[in-house]
């Protein structure tokens, strides 16, 4: 049965790197152009102005030739010296991996730990900065992607700065994915890669930095090369390409992705991807499922299997029987969990098809549930939904 | 009358990036994988494995998710401690560059300043090592882009051997381009970028170490994330992916390219670089143009213009009104240099595109020569050699 469904057409559905639109990838395929022309000038100065919307700041973004690790290391070395004293958010993979990059260049980490799942508390902040006078940031991740779920970033502005620590956030499953408001928030930088919410193959990074946040890195010797941001944002600003090679093709990708997501509209792509997860979290209460998540992210829902399920063989059967890509859990939930990616290049219809997968894997494991619930649970959540922002703005009825 | 001439075809004959075929650009314009599935692992393992070829090694080559510099900061960070010294090679931009990532980190760096166009010569290496016996490694180029120049890799084995340094190399303008033996000539690190002779846009970094480098890269402590090659190599040899996200289409394409190469075998293509560079410098000879370089390299020729003609002129009527893309010269050399590449997608008659538009160009800007000189000499240093590697293979003559 399964094998009669599996054609070319393959559905993705993971949390990163997403499906992107042929007219990216046909933009991406376009003769190579060199890096420091006028016409690549062009396209690089659209990209970075395209992405502020999407930080929410009316100050520089500056692309790196890196994934979003690379930029995670970038905001570290261009804002801390070795030996400085940071808080950093561990909520899942993504925060503990900040306390790696401080960790690995002599910086001394000041863990909150929050339960895989839990956003942290602002006071949980609150008490770490008072725990740790000398920090001089604080790290977190906007959605944590690992454990699907939002922190609360824009309730911290007046924690930080009490404190006087710098507010580094971490936006990859968030920019692009759901409303980012980097100035009124007081988030001091914010970063992305190119692979979620901006369509684009891997590869490319983005951050943004405040005022004081460019005063810190211009003064800072902190050893770094590749990821000195002055440096690129001169390059970028003053010279409309980048400091060494630029990745062309991907930023030719980036400019029209951009031109995609502002064609369709900030506010919609938001919508979009609200709708599409809270369809999928529908479907989940249908089947009996729960969310990992308290505070569930719109970019990613992380479904928790019943026990005695193996989350690997779920995703492999979706994948290998049904050409359908999500996946697993990472660390402490591998084999634990189903995530299932809601950003970019999908539609809340495209809901119907992870839930559909979700299903016959599960029923292909054994486990007992009311056959199509989760579909219909879909189908109900977006039933003259999907539409309604454009019948909004246009004002015609059925 | 230039105006007649340009269409929509765009020739790029820049030192990087060159022109990508369109077979790779395909290649990448396929749906996006993941990259922890069984297919991208197939992928990268097909790329790591095709590369070893060209770069003369038997062991590991290390993909990165970065440019070329990149991959030039990788190899001092992996290497060195900060306080450590080491011997570098000033022959140009790039060489410059390993000075400028030695200091960064701290690190102490002992220059071996050669002249703009000179090969470095093994006994100032020598020299330079009995003057910091306390070096630890020596860094240079295998062809210096920015002056078209070949330093003497194969012949500084001895000398680093009895000094017990590493021998690093930034092959980016070498590898895929000219015949690389890393395991013969005692070479530690060698490194490139994608955007050269392996025909892939750029983004994408590759890197070999040798197994005493390996030794001293996991025994190192110096601060690094992004860049800690040991962890990069243990996720691509025993994961089949990369440490973090991997720039999927850029590997696809590599894959792609190295298919092409291979396809075509690797002495045909050197062989192909060295003819295409060789009429270019019979048409500089006959067009009354100097060489930059004392010691020419295969992948990119460096003319310098009569006095009074402006370099950079030349290059954007070579742009704007041919659409012929070659490149000025850096920093000393601005405006006195033209440099034509001749690596990867481009063949010897290609040279005929490139001298052609030099010579309009030249015109146009009142140099006196012989018209059509240029051209007349690449057609005779071509003619009936182009096939000469297949024929002397098939046993076929005309």
């Amino acid at each position: 049965m399964p094998g009669q469904m599996t054609g070319p057409k393959k559905y993705l559905f993971t949390p990163g790197p997403v499906a992107v639109p042929p007219e990216v990838l046909l933009e991406m395929a376009r003769p190579v152009i060199h890096h420091r022309t006028s016409e690549f000038g062009a396209v690089i100065d659209r990209a970075r102005q395209g992405l502020k919307p999407l930080f929410g700041t009316k100050g520089e973004v500056v692309l790196l030739s890196a994934s979003g690790t690379g930029a995670m290391e970038a905001a570290v070395v261009n804002l801390l010296a070795p030996g400085e004293h940071a808080v950093f958010v561990n909520g899942g993979k993504f925060g503990e991996r900040w306390g790696k990059i401080l960790a690995a260049h002599g910086m001394v980490g000041h863990e909150i730990k929050v339960e895989w799942g839990q956003p942290v508390r602002p006071e949980q902040v609150e008490q770490a900065l008072s725990g740790a006078p000398e920090a001089r940031a604080v790290f977190l991740q906007a959605s944590e992607t690992s454990t699907c779920t939002l922190h609360p970033v824009e309730e911290l502005r007046a924690i930080t700065e009490r404190s006087g620590t710098l507010l580094v956030v971490d936006g990859v499953t968030s920019v692009g994915v759901f409303e980012q408001r980097m100035d009124d928030w007081g988030v001091d930088v914010l970063l992305t890669g190119s692979q979620k919410a901006l369509m684009v193959p891997p590869g490319l990074a983005a951050i943004s930095l405040s005022e004081r946040a460019w005063e810190r890195a211009r003064g800072l010797k902190t050893p770094r090369y590749y990821f000195d941001l002055a440096r690129e944002l001169k390059a970028q600003r003053d010279e409309h390409s980048m400091a060494y090679t630029a990745p062309v093709s991907l930023v030719l990708g980036l400019a029209k992705a951009l031109e995609l997501i502002h064609g369709e509209g900030l506010e919609r792509v938001f919508a979009r991807h609200a709708l599409t997860a809270d369809a999928t979290r529908a479907a989940a209460t249908a089947l009996g499922l729960k969310l990992l998540s308290q505070r569930p992210a719109p970019g990613v829902t992380g479904l928790l299997l019943p026990a005695g399920v193996d989350g690997g063989k779920v995703v492999r059967y979706m994948r290998d029987e049904l050409n359908v890509g999500v996946q697993g859990g990472q660390d402490q939930m591998k084999g634990r969990l189903v995530r299932i990616g809601h950003m970019g290049y999908v539609t809340p219809l495209d809901a119907l098809v992870a839930i559909s997968a979700l299903e016959q894997a599960l029923a292909a494991m054994g486990v007992s549930f009311a056959p199509g619930a989760g579909v219909a649970a879909v189908q109900q959540r977006i039933a003259g939904q999907a539409g309604a922002p454009r019948r909004a703005v246009s004002g015609q009825g059925r």
